[in-house]
C-alpha cells in the first residue's frame, strides 16, 4: 500500500466507523508514517482519527509532530486523555514540547501530569536550551558498584523496558556519583559471580549538564559512542543522551550555521507562516539595506571619478561581489572546520597563512584575468591595469577578513558563524569599494 | 592529565626507550585521543611511536586519521604490519581508506591483505561513493528462520565480537533473503523454545546497496534507529549501516550543502594545502568573474542613463546585493528542508505561494524604507520612487527565483544545492540590474 492509499483506506474507515480495520493499518505503522498520516488527513476527519487511537498511539505520533500540532493535538485530546499521554512521554521530549511555550499554559500542561513526572520535567527546564541537560532522558539503567554480574543481569532484564539502548549499564557509587560504565558484552562473557566493580571501565567520557549540545554531538561522534552519561556538578549522573537525539542536533546545528552564513533567518521551515517567515528574514535584510546604503556613501564619496570615467562602474559589481564571496568561502571553512576539531593558537595562524597564500594565489589569477578582459574590452590599458591590482588587492584583503574574524569570535567564545551576515560583507563592501575608487582616483589622469 | 602533558610524557618514555610506561600511557586512550597524540608529536618521534603500538593499537589509530595521514602510516609500518592491519580494519573503512587513490596503489594495498578479505572490500568498491553499498559494514549478526530463541541467543554470544551494535539479530530465509528481525528485548523476553519466526518483526524498513547514503540518513534518522539492513535487488541481505557511520554522513552531507550554498569549494577543511584549496576555490571565482561581467555589460548597455544621473550608481550595490540574498534565503530555507522531509507537487506549489507572499511583504517593508531615504538623501521624489519600486519587484522576483530553480532541481533529481552559486547569483543580478536601469531610463527625463 503506497501513503496514499493508505490515506484513502483510512478516511474509509473513519467515515463507516470501522475502528478495528482502522487499527489493523495503524498497527503495521511506525510512528513517523502514523504523524505523516495524520497530518495528510484532512483536518475534518482529524478528531475522529484521534479518538480511534490508543494512549500508546497518541504517545507515538505526539513525540513525531512540529511543537504547533502538538499543542493542537493535546488540546483536542481534553485534560483527561492529553495527561496520560503525558505521563507516557519521555521527560526530555515535554521539555522540548515546553520550550517557548507561554509559562500559563507550561503550568496549565504540567498540572495535568502525575507528580514524578512533572517534576522530573521542570528538573529538565531549569537548565538553558540547547545543554546537556535540556536534551538528556531519565531511561538508563544504574546499578550499585557492589553488584555482581548476575544482579546486574537480573535488573537489566526487569528494566527492559524503561532502557532506550542497552549497550551500556551505568555504574553508581553510594552517592550516586558515576564511577563506571559496563557493556553488555562485558556482562555476558563475565562470569556470574564477578563483581561489576572489577570488570567496569572507569576512564569514562561524560558531559556535565551545562555542556553546549553542540559539543555532546561533537564527543558522541568522536568516540562513535550510543549514548553518553550526564553528571551534575558533584558527579552525580542524572541522565544519558542517545545517539539518535544527537543526529537532532547535528542536523539543527548544521541548519542553524547555515541561516547564520546565508543569512536566511532563524529557524523557518516548509510550514513557517508567511508573516513570521518575512518577520524573521527582515532584520538580515534591512541591516544589508542600511550596508549597502554606506556603500554608496563610500561611492557619492568618488562621484567626481566616477562622472569623469562612468566605465569603473561596469566592474564595480565584479569586484564587490567576488570579495564578498571570497570572504565567504573562507568563512564557510572556518565555521565548518571547527565542528568537527578544535584550534589552538599555533593552528590558528598556519590556517591564516594558508588562506593568506590562497587569496594571493586566486588574487593573481583573476587579477591578471580581469586586467586582460578589461584592457580589451575597454581598450585602456590603465584602466585594466587599475581594476586587476584592485581586484588582486581586496581577493588577499577579503580572503583574511574571513578567516581573521571568525578566529576572533572564536577565541571569545562568540559563534563564529555569526560574523557572516552583518561583519564580512560589511568590511568587504567598504574596503573593496574604497581601494577600488581610491586606485581609480590616483590614476583619474591617464584614465580618462 | 591534559593533552599537552600526555604529549611530553609520551616524547619522554620514547626517548628513553620506555616501551611499558609508554603502554601504561597509551591503555588509557580511546581511539580518537590515540590519533590526536599522534598528529601532537613531533614527525622524529612518530617511527619510534609507532613501533611501539600493538597491530590493534594501530588499527585503532589508522582508522581516527585522515586519508593522506592514514596512507602515510601505513607507508611507514611496511608491507608485513600493514597487511595486518588492513585485515583488522573494517571493510567499510578499508573502502573509504582506498577512495580516490591511485589504481595501482589500491592493487598493491589489497594484494596485501587475505584473500577473503580484499574480496570483500573490493566488492564494497563496486558501489558508487556515497551509496548504501560503499558505507554498509559486514559486521552483523544474522540467523535462519528456523532457530529458536535458544540457538539464536547462543550465536549471539559466540559472534559477540563482530557484531558492532548488538540491539538487532537479522533473520534470513534459506536464500539469504532478510525476512525479519528481532531485537535482543524480544530475545530476552522469549522463551527458549519459541521459534524465531514467530517472535520476529517483518515490516522490515530497510534500504538498497544503490540508496544514496543521504536517503539512509533520512531514514534511520526518522526512525529513530541505530542500525539499517542493506539488501542487494533480490533483497539478499548483504550489509548494515549503523548509526555512528549515519552522523558522518549527516555532517558530510550539510558541508556539502553549505559549500554549495556558499560557493566555498569542494572539501577544504584545516590540513587542505594552499594550492590545493586555491585550485578547488578558483572555478566558482572565475565563474564568478563572468557573471560580473555579464552585469557590467548590462550596465554599459545603460551607460546613457548613467552618465545622465551618476547617483543611480549609488543603489546599485545595494539591490543587486539584496535581491542575490533573498534569493539565499529561498534557497537555503528549500534546500535545508529537503534534508529531513520530502516535497509533493501541492506542497510545493504551497512554498512557493508562501515565498511570493514573503517577496511582498519584505519587498513593500524594504522598498518604501528604501524610497524615503532615497528621497531625503537626494531630494529628488522621483529617485527615490524609482529606486523604492525597484526594490520592491526585485526582491518579489528573487524570492521566487530562489524557490522556484531549486524546486524544479528537485523535480529532475537534480541536487538542488548546486543552484546557488552560477543559477540563483547570475539570474538574480541580471535580473536586478535589467528592472532598476530599466525603470531608470523610462523616468529619466524626471530624475535630472
Amino acid at each position: 500500500m503506497t501513503e496514499n492509499e493508505m490515506t484513502l483506506a483510512l478516511i474509509k474507515t473513519l467515515k463507516e466507523g470501522k475502528k478495528t480495520v482502522f487499527q489493523e493499518i495503524i498497527n503495521e505503522l511506525q510512528p513517523y508514517d502514523l504523524a505523516q498520516q495524520y497530518q495528510y488527513l484532512p483536518a475534518k476527519h482529524r478528531n475522529k482519527f484521534l479518538l480511534y487511537l490508543s494512549i500508546e498511539q497518541l504517545t507515538y505520533l505526539i513525540v513525531e509532530l512540529d511543537q504547533d500540532d502538538q499543542l493542537e493535538v493535546l488540546h483536542k485530546l481534553g485534560t483527561e486523555k492529553s495527561s496520560k499521554v503525558l505521563d507516557l512521554m519521555e521527560n526530555d521530549e515535554i521539555a522540548s514540547l515546553l520550550t517557548d511555550v507561554d509559562p500559563e499554559k507550561v503550568n496549565e500542561l504540567l498540572s495535568e501530569m502525575k507528580q514524578e513526572e512533572s517534576e522530573a520535567v521542570q528538573y529538565l527546564m531549569n537548565y538553558p536550551p540547547e545543554t546537556a541537560g535540556r536534551i538528556m532522558t531519565d531511561r538508563y539503567v544504574w546499578i550499585p558498584k557492589h553488584y555482581t554480574v548476575h544482579e546486574a543481569v537480573e535488573k537489566l532484564k526487569h528494566f527492559y523496558e524503561l532502557a532506550e539502548y542497552l549497550n551500556y549499564i551505568y555504574v553508581i557509587d553510594s552517592e550516586k556519583k558515576l564511577v563506571g560504565v559496563a557493556s553488555y558484552k562485558d556482562l555476558l562473557l563475565g562470569k556470574p559471580t564477578d563483581k561489576i566493580e572489577d570488570i567496569m571501565f572507569s576512564r569514562i567520557v561524560k558531559v556535565d549538564v551545562y555542556t553546549d549540545q553542540e559539543e555532546v554531538a561533537k564527543l558522541i561522534n568522536r568516540y562513535d559512542f550510543i549514548s553518553m552519561p550526564v553528571v551534575e556538578e558533584d558527579g552525580k549522573l542524572v541522565g544519558i543522551i542517545t545517539v539518535d537525539d544527537v543526529i537532532d542536533v547535528v542536523i539543527q546545528e548544521a541548519n542553524e550555521d547555515i541561516e547564520k552564513l546565508s543569512a536566511s533567518g532563524k529557524a523557518i521551515d516548509f510550514n513557517t507562516k508567511p508573516t513570521i517567515a518575512a518577520y524573521r528574514r527582515l532584520p538580515w535584510l534591512i541591516l544589508l539595506l542600511f550596508i549597502g546604503l554606506v556603500s554608496g556613501g563610500i561611492i557619492s564619496g568618488f562621484e567626481g571619478t566616477l562622472e569623469q570615467v562612468v566605465a569603473l562602474a561596469f566592474f564595480m559589481p565584479l569586484i564587490a561581489g567576488m570579495t564578498g564571496n571570497t570572504g565567504t568561502q573562507s568563512l564557510a571553512v572556518v565555521v565548518r572546520g571547527l565542528v568537527s576539531q578544535e584550534l589552538n593558537f599555533k593552528q590558528s595562524l598556519k590556517l591564516i597563512f594558508r588562506e593568506l597564500l590562497v587569496g594571493i594565489i586566486i588574487g593573481i589569477v583573476c587579477g591578471i584575468l580581469i586586467a586582460l578582459i578589461a584592457y580589451v574590452w575597454m581598450g585602456n590599458i590603465i584602466l585594466g591595469l587599475v581594476v586587476g591590482s584592485s581586484l588582486l588587492a581586496t581577493l588577499i584583503i577579503g580572503t583574511l577578513a574571513g578567516t581573521i574574524i571568525p578566529l576572533i569570535l572564536y577565541k571569545f567564545k562568540v559563534d563564529p558563524a555569526v560574523a557572516s551576515g552583518p561583519l564580512i560583507t560589511t568590511i568587504n563592501d567598504i574596503l573593496s569599494l574604497l581601494i577600488y575608487f581610491g586606485m581609480a582616483t590616483m590614476f583619474i589622469a591617464r584614465l580618462t
